[in-house]
């Protein structure tokens, strides 16, 4: 991590313009929730330093899934990226088998110190959409400063590694975890389409 | 989707080399369901035909999420991409605006005239690890036959919309939903980690 204020140079190892392309294309846009990400991404995997079975861990659903995409090898459908919906601009890093890792996260005491940062990361003023082309441009130029990073120790591995025994649904024949009953969530009252 | 059984030459207008390439690159490895996910994608999205809003549902968290982000402008992170933890092998694409949508799942009905496919939908033989680029090649062959797809039409969007309210936790100092309460979810007793 490059001192506050200091503008960086690169991303995990990718120039700031090869990130932005990267970023509108695998996200659709440039997102200032997907570039201060970026920079947590690469706080976390500094602090970290080698982990031969680098996993993952975001907390919050939005924008921070696609920047542990897009710059490492952990996805959600291998496995290695674990998702917790606690709405926290927050991730981790870490090595599956030693458990070691590093969190990144948001350093809000500081934040007034970049306004137009601010006013995207606290939503201000309220119903107003912000310049998101311009808080990218915030954040590239010094915004990243706010990231903060320290070593953790996991209390286990998140990736779930159990196969869980499946059985097919009697009314629509699909296979589904035997835990959820006979009935499939989507048979049992939970379908979220009409055919 | 081509006939079952007729070998198809190209996944979401990608050659199937072009398919590989991608889904080692994104997922990390040739996996059966990326690829059987693939077709499945295609599947739903020829009948869904043209969607100016674009959204996803997968309904599990292994491997279908990847092939929905590699092949299409929806990802977790950008909200277009809805994952439900149902161990379910299908997938919905629609539009968010039309609420039209087509769903494509796994024929198990027919999964037995391909044997190879069985055996790595159905675990078989119990504790014996699949030969993963074996399977690949039994999808790609034809064995995708086995997706059937129709038209569905949603409830309701999946993506929330809503900005929810946030506030600083009193231990940590970070951002979090206030609707979890005072404390954040992790100084509420929920963290993965230790300091």
């Amino acid at each position: 991590m490059t001192p506050a204020g200091a503008a960086p140079t690169q991303i995990c190892g990718l120039s700031l313009d090869d990130f932005l392309v990267r970023m509108e294309e695998f996200h659709g846009h440039a997102s200032p929730g997907v570039t201060m990400g970026g920079f947590m991404v690469d706080a976390a995997w500094r602090q970290l330093g080698d982990a031969p079975y680098l996993n993952a861990a975001v907390e919050t659903v939005v924008c921070l899934p696609d920047a542990v995409q897009m710059l490492t090898p952990c996805t959600l459908g291998n496995g290695f990226l674990q998702v917790l919906d606690w709405g926290k601009f927050a991730l981790t890093l870490y090595d599956r088998k030693s458990l070691q890792g590093a969190r990144a996260w948001l350093d809000v005491s500081r934040l007034e110190d970049y306004p137009l940062v601010a006013n995207w990361y606290l939503r201000r003023p309220e119903n107003q959409a912000v310049e998101k082309d311009e808080v990218v441009r915030a954040i590239l130029a010094g915004g990243h400063g706010l990231v903060r990073v320290r070593p953790v120790r996991m209390r286990a591995g998140l990736k779930d590694q159990d196969k869980v025994p499946t059985t097919a649904c009697p009314a629509c024949g699909e296979y589904h975890p035997q835990r959820q009953g006979t009935l499939c969530p989507a048979c049992a009252g939970q379908a979220y389409y009409d055919l």
